[in-house]
């Protein structure tokens, strides 16, 4: 085990698109490749959202890691949690252990970031990791429950408010599946309630939804917005968050449930390389992706800050899938003894999907929404989507929930997660004081 | 909301298999149905260890109850906490209000009995729920993860010993799959581990396995478990279980997952009633599916003990659903002024699954084994999913696992879970005391 092989030791920190990318590089490679991630799985990212709102399993958008290399023998596949690079000893260093590298490519990609407010964290999380989308569906799942029971009528109105803090393709997504989902999905599932009157409130500091976007399509992708029936809050900021509600332009909103789907900071890990990062975190790399004053640490993906044209690299999944490929051909480059070749990011476009057939493409000149932008988004995430297994069985659950309005996972799995939110709602009054069920009188 | 409707009020507590069939033969009857359950779904309980072992996701085996019942106007569905009946002011008293019945349905079934031991829970995690079944998933995932790392080779033999206690169909299922799962799922996924030299040994106190079954049978089962892999061991006791193993006829097996799918206790709502209860705490019922000295409270499935021919009817899917659709024909008969008939329990046979291609069947007079037995399960089980989408999602996948062996939800959802499960392992030694990853020196 402790033996040192004769290859070099390639240390691959993140199964995301970039490290999954660089590992898949070094397929015939001479050289020892160890993937450390947290996480047992590769997550297809794009499509996290679709748990959240309950129209996909996990297992639909994740793959395990060790299957993915399962035919590549020059790969093993370590989970744990890297908290730290020594690079002077060239030691990876594990919450439980420590792991020596020759060469490190470092994706470890980029979190939330609640503005200084971490404190906002418990009341309004964000969509990161499965466990992420797992919190936020139970979250809307029981918001609807809760209103069912509630004789209250303003803290019914509560449970009913959704509010999305950030107009990117995050935000976008989960406000116009929320409002499907409440208007198409539950319209005849609850008695007490009228699903269709639900509020989803979508609020954008900046002054228009997908910035990234021309400004057309970003006026098409607020339209569509608003047809599902999303309030759009453009130029206003979120403050005050707590369990009870939010702040948003001085007005207060009772709302009980608060997706955060605004700002990103680095994954921690960069600060222990003593090189320059931006303001989010970001290893500010070199043109041929290596982190500053190394030879043989690169970064990759969400985690590298790397500047073409005057532009920001984006952080999407083609991105960070060349530069793990381009990172991979400069260490085999040296390996060989040859120089080095500068990271030239091939734009493919942008996509972002907001409904049922409803979505923005900017793909060069060409620019579309609505129908024919979706259609190519399914197209896309279903042809990216890892294993055959999983495209196949999405694609039947899409055509399935298409067809039907349907979403097969709306399951609430934590046998107490509904009485903990009850009592959250109202710790002080004792039970016979609790909004009784239809039908009810006191206990 | 708190108006009283001119029509019964029936209360149904749980929507299992008899809940639902209670529910369902309610569709025209002039009633106001409430179902009450503490979750939001529907469970098909007899494919719950797929998703213990990752095959199926969650949703593809649990439906929601709204879902179920969207288009039954007369079914309102209440998520909440049933723990006692009020039989005097006929009211079920919920853990955050109350409900009043005209004619109440108790259908909540049974969960794991420990035999005195619940310490053992946490060492031993039973199969009832989803959660359940996402605990066993995670901890038989981390089981291998723990073991490639660790080099200590006792520890690695305990993580490599999976201990099943109880020799019924769901001990005889989670054996048969775990040992497939090890020696065919995982074979080339592990670099420093065989996983075909995991143990997964079957514990069993009485003489056979599916002591339900005929004894040829039970040797059948038995021989197809071995087959697979499994060591069965009958005739002997589990005791002494902790997390470090447990102790079988004297001898002390070092096995970091137990699982347990021996005994049953009802379900401890029935302890309100006031009534007699067998051994296991279920309400021995009158012929009419009442409880005794009852006029208006039905108790049926696994909760109700009722004998006929001198054998107690099975706690099986087809009796609950069968008692559901009689204690509603009993019910709707008194509220026309006539009498109740006696419940009559048609045998539909016993049907269990051991592995891919193994099972044994043994309805009325024909007694199978081996794939035509697993054909027939297959099919039955495929058969009454609820929902169509589950039925054909869930046969892609079958079909897919059966052809490439492959389990597509191996999941370790909780982000914390690895860590959490490594300190449990090694409280004592600091961090660089840890078993080290492959290639790894201390930090």
């Amino acid at each position: 085990m402790t033996t040192t092989p004769p290859e070099p030791r390639v240390v691959i920190l993140g199964a995301g698109f970039g490290g999954l990318a660089a590992a898949r590089a070094l397929k015939r490679a001479p050289v020892r490749v160890t993937i450390v991630d947290r996480s047992n799985h590769h997550l297809f990212q794009p499509l996290l959202y679709q748990v959240a709102t309950a129209a996909l399993s996990p297992a639909d958008i994740a793959a395990p890691i060790r299957r993915i290399f399962r035919g590549q023998r020059n790969v093993s596949v370590v989970l744990a949690e890297a908290v730290a690079v020594d690079t002077a000893s060239n030691q990876v260093i594990l919450s439980d252990g420590s792991l020596d590298y020759d060469i490190l490519i470092v994706a470890t990609g980029a979190g939330h970031a609640y503005f200084g407010h971490d404190d906002w964290a418990a009341s309004a999380p964000g969509l990161k990791t499965l466990h992420d989308a797992l919190v936020i569906r139970q979250r809307v799942l029981l918001a609807f429950e809760l209103a069912e029971r509630e004789t209250d009528l303003a803290r019914r109105r509560a449970s009913m408010t959704f509010v999305i803090v950030g107009g990117g393709p995050t935000g976008v997504e989960l406000a116009g599946t929320l409002a499907e989902v409440s208007r198409q999905t539950l319209a005849r599932d609850f008695r007490a309630i009228d699903t269709a009157s639900t509020r989803v409130i979508l609020v954008e500091t900046g002054p228009r939804v997908l910035p990234a976007f021309d400004e057309d399509l970003s006026a098409a992708a607020r339209q569509q917005l608003e047809t599902l029936g999303v309030t759009v809050w453009t130029g206003v900021r979120a403050t005050d968050i707590n369990d009870s509600g939010l702040t948003v332009g001085g007005e207060r909103i009772a709302a009980r449930t608060i997706l955060w789907a605004a700002g990103v900071q680095a994954s921690p890990i960069a600060r222990s390389f003593n090189v320059p990062l931006d303001q989010v975190g970001r290893v500010i790399v070199t043109p041929e992706l290596l982190a500053p004053g190394s030879e043989n640490i690169y970064v990759i993906g969400d985690l590298a800050h790397i500047e073409q044209e005057g532009s920001l690299v984006p952080g999407v999944a083609p991105a960070a899938m060349q530069q793990g490929a381009h990172a991979v051909q400069n260490l085999l480059a040296t390996l060989r003894g040859e120089p080095r070749a500068p990271f030239h990011y091939r734009d493919k476009g942008l996509l972002a999907t907001i409904g049922r057939g409803a979505a923005v493409a900017q793909i060069g000149p060409i620019k579309t929404s609505g129908l024919p932008a979706w259609l190519l988004w399914l197209f896309v995430h279903i042809l990216f989507l890892i294993g055959f297994r999983n495209r196949l069985v999405v694609f039947i659950q899409w055509a399935w929930s298409y067809v039907t309005f349907d979403r097969g996972a709306r399951l609430i799995t934590d046998p107490l997660a509904a009485q903990r939110a009850r009592h959250q709602d109202q710790p002080a009054p004792p039970p016979q004081d609790q909004p009784p069920a239809p039908g009810v009188g006191p206990a």
